[in-house]
């Protein structure tokens, strides 16, 4: 399946360690609606949070070219984990690719919309433990503005609460409300989502951080980034009408995906397979 | 319960025959975590649609009673067919309450922000026949920009087709196409959402329309009058932090509505309360 031969109609790929990376494609599908997509959940081996960067580049570069067999033009790597460990790798690789495929990640676009956004110079990241500790936010924003106050707080659990079955219950609002509290405290006036999951909770997250608050999500950012790269590259689809179509690879139970994936996507779901990896699943 | 003793920690009551009117709550709680608020579902008596003039004013003044003995500073209407068939009659008669309680409705809102947002003059509506019917919309756009050209498209069976189950299937992505295609044909750059229930695939529409063209719902517009009306008459809550609370009445099964609930709110349900109307449901 190596996709339409017209290079400009061969589908943008996304890949992340499961869900958590529709709340991107979301954002993709709605901005970019002329795009084809083809999103890649690596549900077998999630969480990629524990893993060493040696197995993540590796799970990359497996993906990559399940992907790129695929047909895919573009490869955007919708998972903080991912992106952190392995976006430099598997870009040098997928450069050398005959198409040339360009990578793009998470974070470096929404650093650069926060500090856009940013009118006091304090900004707020929401992060999982592991994505705070690899400090790629932190070398992000300051490498745009290194005068921008980064206020960083770590929510474990957050995501795997809003994964669960009922996630909007008063667990959940105290948990949120618990992180809310030092980034109001430090007056920050723009807050990263730092994590995938956590735009379906975005509206919870507005109300206690007040309207005036700019949220920033990788979604929203990366959108715009994934367009100029298509651009710069005469990539950009060419269909006058209609919407491109979309559709799921998962490692793990292609069920289970479905079940998960309407609430993350927020858009009707299309195919979903199942695909092996060679890399055996690990508990 | 006549609600707190300073004024301006009362609650603002919403009112809707179901539940598509947790849409534009949803918007005041984002918009307005501050404030209180205490939602009003008449599910015993849903739809409205097909009701008379007669039997909407009689519904809302019982409603709005019942919302005024809970101590309601001010009472918004979430319902299009209660605002076009009650409004007058509604705001006329709860001005002179010893409180003195304005009303604000649906429409004009909405109908004041798609002039605004507009720039090529071309506003589509989309809405229930029996929206559409009553020419709400039309004389509110016209009555802010005589000039402006409104594209009003039906839509029968989209508000159910959402509240269902499943609403994110083909079924749904088509039926939604057939009502994007003449708005697009008419090339209008800004859309009214004149039913509560379409912000739920607000991400749908915006996909086939365009990221181009703006959309307006109820909610977001309405939260900026519910903002000015408390702000004129000294009452808007004083609270220095923290949020608001909010709960729920309905004339229906409670259960029901809460199972719906949670999806059309996008926000952790607060307490459900059913309430006995003395008006006799009729099936």
């Amino acid at each position: 399946m190596p996709g339409p031969s017209d290079p400009r109609e061969r589908p943008i790929a996304v890949f992340d360690s499961g869900v958590g990376g529709l709340t991107v494609l979301h954002e993709l599908l709605v901005q970019l609606p002329r795009e084809s997509f083809v999103y890649f959940g690596d549900t077998a081996r999630f969480p990629y949070g524990e893993r060493s960067r040696d197995e993540l580049e590796r799970f990359a570069m497996e993906v990559a070219e399940e992907l790129l067999a695929r047909g895919a033009k573009l490869l955007v790597v919708a998972c903080n984990s991912a992106t952190a460990a392995a976006l430099p790798a598997l870009r040098a690789r997928m450069l050398q690719t005959t198409l040339g495929v360009d990578v793009l990640g998470v974070v470096r676009p929404e650093a650069a919309q926060a500090v856009t956004a940013t009118r006091n110079g304090r900004i707020g990241l929401l992060a999982t433990p592991a994505t705070i500790a690899s400090g790629a936010y932190g070398e992000a924003v300051h490498a745009v503005d290194p005068y921008v106050d980064l206020v960083a707080v770590a929510a474990p659990g957050l995501a795997t609460l809003i994964q669960s079955d009922r996630p909007l219950d008063e667990r959940l609002v105290d948990e949120v409300r618990r992180h809310v509290a030092p980034l109001r405290e430090a007056g920050v006036d723009t807050v990263i989502l730092g994590c995938t999951h956590y735009p379906l909770i975005r509206p919870l997250l507005q109300r206690m951080l007040g309207r005036d608050v700019a949220i920033v999500t990788s979604g929203a950012a990366l959108a715009r980034q994934v367009e100029h790269a298509l651009d710069s590259r005469g990539l950009a689809s060419a269909r006058a009408d209609g919407e491109g179509d979309y559709r799921f690879l998962c490692s793990g139970d292609a069920e289970s995906f479905r079940a998960l994936a309407t609430r993350f996507l927020q858009l009707p779901l299309g195919p979903v397979e199942r695909v092996t990896t060679r890399t055996e699943a690990v508990a």
